[in-house]
């Protein structure tokens, strides 16, 4: 491996959001442009993305806005899936999996469901798993305070207090392929690991995490004052973000990268109000992580994160990528636009607006 | 005691930034519009107040933009300070107190001091004694990250951090009054009863802390995506309101009101990146607290917290007095205007804006 020169593979990015309309446009091909070839795309649309219908024009729709770029997609967990849309949408390759939303955590999240019981999707689970499906859980409880017992739910524990449910559907469900997205904790790295120590063999791991790019870098200061780093779960304490990087450079291959990228223009960001959850980390999302892994001194377990791990638990196949361009990391030190624009007029800040990165991402095209 | 009209005498408001200029002008007035007749100044302009001269100008400005409102005034903590300025200014009546900033913590804070290490202030603080002048701390340590050890410090327990601080100081100078400003957590709340478990006699307290209105309305969750409510030291957890709750409504004489309102422009809340730290919520600074206490059936305990207690801690005579108008507590549904602007076209937005409250603070003139 050169020093400046890094191959990287078949990139994945196992979480992406990348909206639809004007948005949808700008956002989905900085996918390739963030160093990225397979994206698994969330269904949570408004209204959500819950049909057979839905879910095939929509990957028609990326596809031509992004050609090279390799489209996972999902369904919405809700009362509208059954499970013969389950067996039906995974026999045609369809989805990939479901993105099950706790209702009222995030952005477009009102038609989610109740995380203190999972049993009504049971049946659809079961589907899931017969047709290997993945399961895909925002992993948080809603926040509950003046509660009189003390046991509160608020942004800091709302992941922790999430994980026994995890943990459950793990147990009911031995052989659902489940990814806790965009962990944000030391407990939840804990967690995974727990589930994870008696494997051996990788191709049995059925419960993994995403980390995004972003909960690499910050911690609660970070968003607090800083709306542009407010995204959900919100990033937590310093000995949290040091167990993410941890897992994230460990080789343990139940961790891999799912960005979580989640555009919204910058008037939504730049409020005293209401500003919406997420973090645009799209455009640059290999080189934050690359970042990350350069200060660790672990730039040689970069592929596995953003490669292989990932496409191994989705189980991606060569004959399902639709170009077999290779990433290749390099040096080059350049600075995060302060914001983006497009040609409707749509402004984003992106995340490290104003900092200096030091990898960028080339394609190196097959013939 | 009427249930709709209560004698509140003679109230104060023990933690205010008036700021100077424009805002000056549009915020000295609240002070009285919001129910408060004794108003503590803050000296962190810029820049900071730090001779007799500037805080006898700042406080005749203060005076003619509202004549009924009683100034206690205060010097910033700064090198600039010697024992010779404390004992003239406090022979002159001109200042009641010192305000400590850690550097780096907040709002124009970055001339304040090292809160690893005050002994280079003790000269001063030895004048203040003899003096009986109050010390006023923002009680936070500066955050450290990616500290090897694990002993971060961060917004969550930048406060609990700063105890010990707190503490050697009362040791150190057993007579000096010194406040913890604006509380935000249970442990603050047990250091200050610790601290006065054996006192019988108020006259004895020499360790008090403030209560902000805005600290017992909000947690972590209300400043997530609400730049309106991000303020130093940000709003902690539920357990820790509740503890401040408890605090307020206890009628234990060093639990008392200084609303830190600190008002900032729109434009520099309403950002995506580098926020103004401070809720605006002089306006309303009674009525927010009657809120809580109403809520807490505990009203017949708010004129100890907003008028008797910080009264008696200050010293505070009735020949010091500006006015001796009394407020009075009334009962009255109305909505917090979104935004407030006044005719320089500095805009803000209060606290709780377009919440409804429901007590409102009339003026009782003396003949």
């Amino acid at each position: 491996m050169s020093l400046n020169r890094i191959d990287l593979g078949v990139t994945c990015d196992m979480h992406v959001h990348v909206r639809d309309g004007a948005m949808c446009e700008l956002v989905t091909p900085t996918i390739r442009e963030g160093g990225v070839s397979v994206a698994y795309i969330m269904p949570n649309l408004q209204p959500p993305v819950t049909t057979l219908e839905r879910v095939v024009a929509y990957k028609e729709t990326l596809q031509k806005l992004s050609p090279k770029t390799t489209f996972l997609m999902s369904f919405y967990l809700s009362r509208e899936l059954t499970p013969e849309l389950i067996h039906k949408a995974a026999s045609l390759g369809a989805v990939q999996g479901v993105k099950c939303y706790p209702a009222g955590v995030t952005t477009n999240s009102a038609a989610g469901v109740d995380p203190n019981d999972f049993t009504g999707f049971y049946p659809i689970f079961k589907a899931m798993e017969e047709n290997n499906l993945v399961l895909n859980l925002h992993g948080e409880k809603p926040s509950v305070s003046n509660s009189k017992d003390g046991d509160d739910i608020h942004v800091l524990n709302a992941e922790a207090k999430f994980l026994p449910a995890l943990a459950k559907l793990h147990t009911d469900f031995p052989n659902l392929k489940i990814i806790l997205e965009h962990c944000t904790t030391a407990a939840a790295i804990q967690t995974i690991e727990e589930i994870n120590k008696d494997i051996t063999d990788p191709a049995d791991i059925r419960v993994a995490a995403t980390i995004t790019a972003h909960h690499l870098h910050l911690i609660i200061d970070d968003w607090a004052g800083n709306p542009i780093n407010f995204c959900k779960p919100v990033a937590k304490l310093p000995s949290d973000r040091r167990a993410l990087v941890e897992a994230a450079v460990s080789g343990k291959p139940y961790f891999f990268f799912g960005s979580d990228s989640a555009p919204h223009p910058l008037e939504n960001k730049a409020r005293h109000i209401g500003v919406s959850a997420g973090v645009f980390s799209q455009r640059f999302a290999i080189a934050y992580v690359a970042e990350v892994f350069d200060q660790q001194n672990a730039l040689d377990k970069l592929k596995d994160f953003v490669s292989t791990f990932g496409i191994n638990f989705y189980g991606v196949k060569s004959a399902d990528l639709v170009s077999q361009d290779k990433a290749v990391l390099v040096r080059r030190e350049y600075t995060v636009p302060e914001t983006v624009t497009d040609h409707k007029g749509i402004t984003m800040a992106p995340f490290m607006a104003g900092h200096k990165l030091h990898w960028d991402v080339q394609w190196e095209t097959s013939a």
